[in-house]
């Protein structure tokens, strides 16, 4: 049985978001596991959380203390990591909010954060980039050595050679798109490619050709249970990067049912908007991390459940 | 027939690479036309010219003269811009390049400089992004309004949701991945979705549901004219962005034949390795430049072969 950590801690009693702090367990970076899935098994097993949380800070949605400041992105995500970093086997960068506001240097400062006030946390870079030769080299160059980022997410179309320069990085993940959570998505992904959807195929692609060394994970949506339960079947043992709870709508209890792996995790269920914009004012963080834990647990709630159940049949 | 003005211009006689001066014809901003494909066609038709030179600046391959130089990468593209201009209907600037090496503001400061100095060759950020919702505005933000993009590349794995929002810029272009030049783009491109293959169900998509306005485009490597001929007959008047001859050994003649639209134009060919590292010495910019001469020269060539016969046809 897990001990939820639940609630607010010592830190909703100071008003400023700035001197917010949750309760984490700090890792020394010479303890952290070598390989991005196995930091990731790690947050999974030993801190009891599939929740991803995700950062994308958007100008126009800040809470209102931060409003003007210089460097208002990076503090929202400082302030949201310190939150929530306890809650959370990874947290995922959205790099287009940065970018679109010349912002990458708050981009890299809030990973190096992360790295340096809460190591065992993977960053995973979401950027869903796919190019080949010497510019898929230089994307990869980006996401590992100048944003240090764990992970990556990447888009399949052009195949396997898009994928193969960041593989070069064995310390490293990569989830491929392969069912998103949106409508939209069914237009390419949900084709019959020959007895099979489109996603089918590159989760099948992912095992059997691509995924050379355990590092190559997939994008499905909790928007849609049954292509998810789907992708288990034909990836049993790879991370599901799960976009599609909070704000978009998808079930939480569906969501594990479809996904969970033999082990009961294998899920990294991103949440962006519910967490971050659960508040506006100044108890913004309290807020953002009172939304995280009622994730948390509903996911854990949900997953003891099933494990209890699946422990049950055998 | 048209005038070649090929060559090496008045420029050849000066030493530094900074001094470097093509003929180019100043077209003030207030005369150019609307439209992405109207800024584009006026480059076809009367500039004659179907070379696209791509800014695809690795700090590895820099000329000897820029090595070490604070702003090399955008003194660097901002030599070749000026050492071809006149031969180009557009230029493609790689972000993965700026991105991996912390020069943003370099990519800013050569698309400024491009509208500035050459206001009537449009550019095209090739960024390959492909999301959805507030994130994709982001992206689309980033394109148009940061960097001052004409057009952007975009891979449509999410389906229209990830176009959309780039289409609300109605002065902008936005060119999908179709059919791309690399040999692992078969591996989901090439796909039987049903009696056509994936790249033939974007190019349906993109001209029955998706070009709302005119505004979208198609990319098609020149490494494979048979399915170049294809997306030609699907999507007989959509600009094609044409990436795979020069390094990566497409054939032009093979291309034109395939690709042109029944008004003799509608291909955006990119080269970029070829020209930008024509030469790596001192006078880089001009073996730039007469790389991109002999280019745009033979793509001219085989354009005016070829619109004479459909003429002799006809």
């Amino acid at each position: 049985m897990v001990a939820l950590t639940g609630g607010l801690t010592a830190g909703a009693e100071k008003r400023h978001s700035e001197d917010v702090k949750a309760e984490v367990t700090m890792t020394p970076m010479s303890q952290a596991p070598a390989s991005f899935l196995e930091r990731l098994s790690a947050r999974w097993s030993g801190h009891h959380t599939l929740l991803c949380v995700g950062l994308d800070p958007d100008p126009a949605r800040l809470p209102r203390p931060l409003i003007g400041r210089p460097r208002a992105l990076f503090e929202f995500c400082r302030d949201i990591v310190e939150s929530t970093a306890d809650l959370a086997c990874a947290f995922k960068t959205q790099e287009a909010y940065f970018c679109a506001n010349r912002a990458q240097d708050q981009l890299e400062e809030i990973i190096r954060y992360i790295h340096q006030h809460h190591p065992g946390v993977p960053v995973i870079l979401d950027g869903k980039v796919g190019d080949i030769g010497p510019t898929a080299e230089q994307y990869a160059k980006e996401a590992f050595e100048r944003y240090r980022a764990d992970a990556v997410t990447l888009s399949p179309l052009m195949g396997f050679d898009s994928i193969e320069p960041f593989l070069r990085h064995p310390h490293h993940g990569a989830f491929l798109l392969c069912r998103t959570s949106n409508a939209g998505g069914s237009q390419l992904q949900m084709l019959d490619v020959g007895g099979e959807r489109l996603f089918e195929r590159i989760a099948r692609l992912t095992v059997t050709e691509w995924n050379l060394n355990g590092q190559v994970g997939l994008v499905v949506g909790a928007t849609y249970p049954t292509e998810l339960a789907r992708v288990r079947q034909i990836a049993p043992d790879l991370p599901l990067l799960v976009p599609g709870i909070g704000a978009q709508g998808g079930d939480i209890d569906a969501t594990l049912a479809a996904g969970l792996d033999t082990a009961g995790a294998g899920l990294v269920i991103n949440s962006s908007r519910a967490i971050l914009y659960a508040g506006s004012g100044e108890s913004f963080a309290l807020e953002a991390r009172a939304a995280a834990v009622e994730t948390r647990d509903r996911i854990e709630a949900a997953r003891e459940r099933l494990v209890a159940l699946s422990s049950d049949r055998e």
